[in-house]
């Protein structure tokens, strides 16, 4: 990680979530919460899948094998608290939001691919990192507003995580002009989509 | 858990490993190591994805989680391994024996379906158990046999675990006939096989 901190470090969403989100997220919590369970499995099996995708990249290897691990670990603690609270995981509705970010994925060339998948992970990160704050500071039972908080706080660490090792394999200058047109892009998917109770 | 120990615990092989399999493994172990570190990275996408297809199994979600937390702290352990020795993760040249072994899988229904499943994995388990196990047999660095005999010891207890889930979910005695006929499909799988330097 040879990249400067400042201009890597900057906040990547270009918007804000619609301040409905929150009062609704809150007043169906529970659904939030299996989308969430949900969200967790998938940030495990993409880490899994950026490993297996570029496996000659060994800080990149090394650094999704954690990921994974940390990612299941929150995916079990989002699980029990679902199942405290009787809920049950059903199927996977899928994602229109993660969907709508990898459109933006350029396949031509391996090193472009790779620098748009990180910075889709670190745009996932980011706003799930803003959501679970607003969640941590919405909910009104201590506990879980500070397992939000706790989880809130992983997310911003992995975000900047994806976009550094974006500059470990690609020029930084080129990651954060990316950067800026892909938080653009975000931004408008976000806008977009209609509001639902869920992590995005 | 409510199946009797006695019959699930029985051994699931139907056929010991080629005695030219370990030779061959301790003079090519570089690769074998390559090969048993996509093989956990492999287990634990497998788990994730058994989570993913029953989500309302809710045993059945737990006990993955935690599997596949397990196995990429597996992953981790083997790829520092490599990295010590100056090895490379490399592409995944895929699995022939798991290939054919999932070719068994019945997916008319769900509930045979997940036996079947279930008891793919026991078996993939059960076979990397026996060689890990010959591997820390036979290896002359202590250390390196010591991490093997542990290892071997996990997916012991994986192939367990993996059964008496299919015993869970389905009538013992339906679990028992159906690990015998699939055992003795993955011993003609076995034996079909090249002899190669890696796990299964």
């Amino acid at each position: 990680m040879n990249a400067s901190p400042s201009r890597l470090e900057r906040p990547v969403l270009r918007c804000a979530s619609d301040p409905a989100w929150l009062p609704q997220a809150l007043a169906r919590f529970d659904q939030v919460l299996v989308d969430h369970a949900h969200c967790e499995k998938k940030a495990a099996g993409q880490a899994i899948s950026l490993l297996a995708g570029f496996p000659e990249k060994e800080l990149l290897v090394q650094r999704m094998a954690r990921l994974a691990q940390e990612e299941i670990g929150h995916f079990r603690q989002v699980y029990d608290r679902m199942l405290a609270r009787g809920l049950s995981l059903g199927r996977d509705r899928g994602d229109p939001y993660a969907r709508r970010l990898r459109k933006l994925v350029r396949h031509e060339r391996d090193d472009t691919r790779l620098t748009d998948l990180l910075l889709v992970s670190a745009l996932i990160e980011a706003r799930s990192h803003e959501r679970l704050q607003l969640l941590s500071e919405g909910l009104s039972d201590p506990d879980l507003a500070q397992f939000y908080a706790g989880l809130a706080q992983a997310e911003h660490g992995h975000a900047l995580l994806f976009v550094e090792l974006a500059a470990t394999y690609a020029p930084e200058d080129e990651v954060v002009a990316r950067l800026e047109v892909m938080g653009e892009a975000e931004a408008e998917i976000v806008r977009a989509l209609p509001l639902e109770p869920r992590i995005h």
